[in-house]
């Protein structure tokens, strides 16, 4: 019999995680051609800014494409970043799930370890050719080049050759990789994610060659964004399994020590009341705590008062920057942005910072839909929108109250550009391709919060701009008249002089229809809206 | 420093596949406490349906709710398949991507072998508590109970009970998970799920236990679905990579038993031309092929005319199933059912199915949007509709040509529930979780092409009322006048038999709208419309 036990058995067995990947590829970003080289380029770029930042070396970045054969592409990303040791190298490329960033709490691009080392797969599966990497840590640092091949079946770096490195710069990552893929301008393009990066992270110089020739975005800003720390999980974000596994595996003597040392915001005291609540000693030996005590001490740590986590681990990008990235790259009337204060998700500290640029050159088709723009980690989000808390918020939001137009449930249908930008030490993404972010109760909140303060800063201007329409069409009415008035009274009361009255009469009527202009004196001038906080407004 | 490349070196290490899939638990169906009790279910029904049909068993399922705490439940779901033997439970039930269904080519339910360790590893989380698995394969095995913890940080199987199993029934396995849920009635709910699968599923006989009382759903067909096999990958969805993988590992000798012995549909007469194409000896030893002989020689099988992939490795629902499915929970008054004939996405056959109810209780309320119901191999799918390639087929759909109301890019509104069945060796889910299958280009045209032929159905009955109503208009209208139309003939011609007159008016009144009502004369009755294939018209 074909399906018994026994038999059935027989099939049975592992699956490496890069073949489940291989074969599931579009779960990180590699659907198809054209999101292939995106993908390939935003994981080795990622990479790069979070290892200048944390080595505290400005970012100077060199992302290359070049056509090698149809449907066939070489990607190369080099950055003057700290450098990976020799012996580091083949699992940094060429294997999924290793890196630094998955096992602690702290703001950064990458945080799963499957990217990069997915790309070279790609490129491996699609080509045959494995992954060429170059390294060098300093001048001191002969440096090394590699070049890699995942075993797929067994998840493992394969070393094809490995000798010294042959470069002139001195301290750097190199990644280069060839692979079936395709490129394209204009939307969810190389290009876009390029620019947009440029924006999110203006204390970075990035040259990038595309094939239509080289461009340089140069830096914006000398400071580094602020260092970020590593922080400790929250009691509140913890589960009871979880903590279960946690005293057994810890290193700290007594329960005290124990949720003093591996919680975020726990004093000696906290600790004290949160054993007393559950009868469990807090001079106990953490790991022999018994599952009912394990419960009780859980359920006191979800009930007792503990300060929200710290959130000095966050940096977001700021409105000066934001409204700098919006001003280069858009052509509006209004500019505004709103930086949200840090607050926290299960247990994980967040941050939300909205900007928005209206009017001017944005939408010149009557009905065409707000653009939004999407970051987590100062990363841009370039896929899956729909799926996207951010846009859920922004769809959310009533912008009928701020005076746009909208369909229930749509983007509004107005001349804006929304710009969203989540920064946490745990991004919660839709897909290991970090291509949305989940649609979370306190996330969404923080979004629509921003947005509708951005909202009303927007609704002065738009409803300024509406009543000076409105006695510009007056005035333009009076205007129309005026002349068959004069003549009329002219011809009732022969002694009336026509343009003495012709002019007093523009002159009323320019009286009750100026009052909407007086703020628009300095035509053509960039006004600085004191105001309104992080606003500016283009008059043209 | 802190950010020197040996302190970084440092902390990077392996992540466990189960340690990330517990950080990233929203990746598989576990968000909200809501969901995690549907996915649990569903990951073990699949699992029982799967074992069932493989061992040729008629499946009979047990599925139980039963609440233990606030937000705490224990689900339970027993079949009565084959079993599984006791040296296999622990990785079945205790080891995220173990299985057989992964590294074959065959339709099955479950596919990547994360499933149900998953839904234990959730339990385990949240609880503490370990799974609990009883397992029997036949009267002779007095079988076995174990408890099992998943180790997360190794991704291993931990035994913290195993003894003989005390059961009454002879054969199948029972898999008992306690973890944090909430249980509610409704859209999305488990209740909903057991309703689809049983339209799905007419071969399976579910007894479902929620919190509200005991609910069996019959087995309504006794034949099972045809057996389907297992396939050997196409050659034209083997890319360059995978190829130079396959031969360096190939257990076959010479390059064209290679070809032969590893895809299908490559017989030697192929391999021979391809081969001779690629300017590589058909006898040279398989796993000596160099690098720049196998691209040649991929490039050979791509460009080589190869019958499309074997398609009677698939089992679709069938027309029939599908109306009886939808009879019998729906009251509408039109039925219609298409089934198209398989094709290949990627090298993997691929078969879709649509049926659709229209009219009847579906809406009451006007402008109310179609329902779309979505299966992949059998299994319900009931979150991410928005991204999923079945919704943005019907989306693409003009309904507007079938006389419905649509407004673009939206489901149409109208009284119309549809129903899409998608089974493959292969489908491509968007997520772990399997909630929404990724939008292929070929998948999304067949399931365009049969939404269109059962519009074409529908819009014969559309345009029939349409027409029906009109004629019933007119005749209302003549109705209205022909009294008096009577009197003034009457007052003219005085001779006149009024009460002659006025039959005769309604007799030509009737004759001249009644066309449109003939296929109408059996009122109430089921009316099995012969000239369309698979549709049933309910006139009331």
């Amino acid at each position: 019999m074909a399906g018994d036990a026994e038999s059935m058995a027989a099939s049975q067995r592992s699956i490496s995680v890069s073949e489940f990947f291989a074969k599931n590829r579009h779960l990180l970003g590699f659907d198809n051609k054209r999101k292939a080289l995106l993908t390939t380029v935003k994981e080795a770029v990622d990479n790069s800014l979070d290892a200048c930042e944390e080595a505290g070396i400005p970012p100077e970045i060199h992302v290359s494409l070049t056509q090698v054969g149809d449907d066939r592409w070489r990607v190369s990303v080099r950055d003057n970043g700290p450098g990976i040791l020799r012996e580091q190298l083949p699992q940094v490329f060429g294997k999924l799930l290793y890196g630094s960033k998955f096992h602690r709490l702290k703001m950064s691009r990458g945080q799963q370890g499957i990217g990069i080392s997915a790309a070279g797969m790609y490129g491996l599966i699609t080509t045959g050719k494995p992954v060429r990497v170059v390294s060098r840590t300093g001048p001191d640092d002969p440096g090394c080049e590699m070049t890699l091949a995942i075993n797929t079946n067994r998840n493992l770096p394969e070393v094809m050759s490995d000798s010294p490195a042959s470069v002139r710069w001195e301290r750097g990552t190199e990644v280069e990789i060839e692979m079936e893929a395709t490129y394209a301008k204009g939307r969810l393009s190389v290009d876009e994610y390029v620019e947009l990066t440029a924006i999110a992270n203006p204390h970075a110089e990035i040259h990038y060659r595309p094939p239509s020739g080289p461009v340089t975005f140069s830096r914006a800003v000398d400071a580094m964004p602020a260092d970020t720390r590593e922080i400790k999980p929250h009691p509140h974000g913890v589960e009871l399994g979880t903590m279960m596994r946690m005293l057994r595996e810890t290193k700290s003597e007594t329960v005290s020590a124990f949720l003093r040392g591996e919680f975020c915001r726990v004093s000696e005291a906290i600790a004290s009341r949160v054993c007393r609540n559950a009868k469990v000693c807090a001079s106990r030996a953490a790991r022999s705590v018994k599952p009912d005590d394990a419960e009780r001490l859980h359920s006191a740590l979800q009930d007792a008062k503990i300060m929200s986590p710290p959130t000095d681990c966050l940096s977001p990008i700021g409105a000066e920057a934001l409204l700098a990235g919006l001003l280069k790259g858009i052509k509006a009337e209004f500019y505004t942005a709103v930086v949200r204060p840090p607050t926290v998700y299960n247990g994980n500290p967040f941050q939300i910072e909205v900007a928005l640029a209206w009017g001017g050159d944005i939408a010149k088709d009557e009905g065409d839909k707000a653009k939004l723009i999407r970051f987590a980690n100062r990363v841009p989000l370039l896929h899956q929108p729909g799926s996207c808390c951010m846009h859920k918020a922004v769809t959310d939001v009533r912008w009928g109250g701020y005076g746009l137009s909208q369909t229930k449930g749509s983007l509004p249908s107005a001349p804006l550009v929304v710009l969203a930008h989540m920064a946490s030490v745990w991004v919660p993404y839709m897909s290991e391709g970090k291509e949305a972010v989940a649609d979370y109760d306190e996330i969404r909140k923080e979004i629509k919060l921003a947005l509708a303060e951005c909202g009303r800063r927007l609704a002065r201007l738009v409803r300024r701009r509406k009543r000076r329409k409105r006695h510009q069409d007056r005035r333009d009415t009076f205007d129309r008249y005026i002349g068959e008035v004069a003549d009329a009274v002219c011809s009732i009361l022969p002694d009336t002089d026509n343009s003495r009255l012709l002019s007093n009469l523009r002159a009323i009527a320019k009286t009750h229809t100026q009052r909407a202009d007086e703020q628009y004196d300095d035509h053509g001038k960039v006004i600085r809206s004191d105001d309104i906080p992080d606003t500016i407004i283009i008059d043209s």
